[in-house]
């Protein structure tokens, strides 16, 4: 049996996900885009929100792992979403992901029933930790009440800690309030807890005050700059490289995040195919496309997005 | 080829399921509450929001039908729930259903992503409807914002009848506002929408404005008073029938519905496991019980729970 993986780092990006003409994932070309964020140092959070991974079924997600892993793409680069609605879900992709030996799991706290309370989700998170019963699982938390409407309170992470000690291994905040991360550094980094910032947005800040990197949606499509950033956040421009990611996140922030990735990863390879998303998302209107272009001359994007 | 199925009307259920300490689906508790709910004549939305239909599997979710239909409970008086955020599962299982014969299926909105489009939604259920691809699908849409936070439009529905006529069988409106009720039976009924209260508390107000009846949590506890109304709600006592029941599903909103009704059926039946939930859903607490049993002796609701 493997060693338990090491605690992740850096930059990682919830990889958008290409489709088919009949919406199942185009592989070939999900294993290059892995290996273009790869090869510019950016980790593989696949299945994350930015991926519609919950657009895609379990036996999908466990397809793609193996393709990933097949293709020779390394497993303890990747942190795959396996979070969902039900325990033995989420226990099944959880296993697999271990197995391959991935560097971890980002879970999303059970997300249909709004309003559950703390004990609640603590029992969730145990269930999936004691059914799986593997010590190589190293599980970071995925707390984004924008979209699951179910948050992790502080308390609760410390709980989890305090019961299952190295298994809880880090979080993802994509809650946007800089004050929230701030606090699950401070109080649980010196446990040894990895935190990372939901966007690039608070990159340099995480840094500053001792967090693991970001898992940020726009690393899809700039990893380079937000690669570098973290690479030397202690360098006298960090705060001019921090204003340059803000700018290029603010123009797709200005638009359906993920349609406008997408859109612009169409732009940059020739594929029309990259601009499909699976319902209830939709590609980005031929006006909003129109848009795009503008702002993206105005900021100099297509440079950057030549890049990957 | 069996012919589709006939609107569905009446008092149905969300019918609550029992799980075994593995926290599995105990199938014959759940074949013997789906007959004493037949009985009552309330037919069977299983794998509701009240079932923890979410917290359940495609694969245990198909298991639950098998053996619904290989205990000779009929097909057509089943309207299970089908919904979810990726379109194979909800083809695989809607298609399970059509093949069942069921009387319909109720299809939640894709409920990860928050305010997505009328266009968006329209897609989504464009998809489902055109791979099940099976002119006896009846598919009963599932309007329930408070939890699933992605409400469905009268546009929306209006657009779906206009493309798919008798295929968009219904509708089950858990918003909790009696206008959109009302506007939903007022625009769409003539066209053969069947359009159900998400709660008895609109029951009356439901079949005098033309509508086809309700799925009701509650109707798992109280499933003979609320079927009496239906049946005689033109009658000189109805407004009268309507407080009594106003009263139970008072009782019960008080708590955590499904806790509630989950002790309520542990009570009556002496059947312990009856309690368990599935995380992040927990049991009713010791302390809630004891205001329970104060709560249902002073509204005599002991009596009502022991007809079923």
């Amino acid at each position: 049996m493997s060693a338990a993986p090491k605690p992740m780092s850096g930059v990682l990006s919830p990889v958008v996900t290409p489709f088919a003409a009949d919406l199942s994932v185009d592989m070939p070309r999900m294993v290059a885009h892995c290996r273009c964020l790869l090869d510019a140092d950016v980790g593989l959070a696949v299945f994350g929100t930015n991926s519609e991974g919950n657009s895609m079924t379990i036996g999908e997600r466990t397809a793609v792992l193996q393709a990933l892993t097949e293709a020779g793409l390394p497993a303890d680069r990747m942190m795959p979403g396996t979070g969902g609605c039900a325990i033995p879900d989420v226990v099944d992709l959880t296993r697999t992901a271990v197995r391959m030996g991935c560097g971890g799991v980002l879970v999303l706290p059970p997300f249909y029933y709004k309003g559950v309370s703390d004990d609640g989700l603590f029992a969730f998170y145990s269930e999936v930790i004691e059914r799986v019963a593997d010590e190589r699982l190293r599980l970071y938390l995925y707390h984004i009440p924008p979209v699951a409407q179910v948050p992790l309170s502080l308390d609760l992470v410390g709980r989890l800690l305090d019961r299952y000690g190295s298994i809880v291994a880090g979080i993802k905040d994509s809650g946007g309030q800089w004050d929230n991360t701030a606090s699950l550094i401070e109080r649980y980094a010196s446990r040894g807890l990895q935190v990372f910032a939901g966007s690039e947005t608070f990159l340099l800040r995480t840094m500053r005050a001792g967090g693991a990197g970001c898992i940020s949606a726009t690393a899809n499509v700039n990893p380079a700059a937000i690669v570098d950033l973290h690479g030397c956040w202690r360098g006298a421009d960090a705060d001019q490289k921090q204003a340059a990611l803000d700018r290029i996140r603010t123009m797709f922030a200005a638009f359906p995040m993920i349609p406008a990735m997408k859109h612009a990863l169409a732009l940059a390879t020739g594929h029309e195919g990259w601009r499909r998303l699976r319902p209830p998302l939709l590609a980005l209107p031929q006006e909003q496309q129109s848009a795009f272009a503008q702002v993206a001359q105005k900021v100099g994007f297509a440079l950057t997005l030549n890049a990957i």
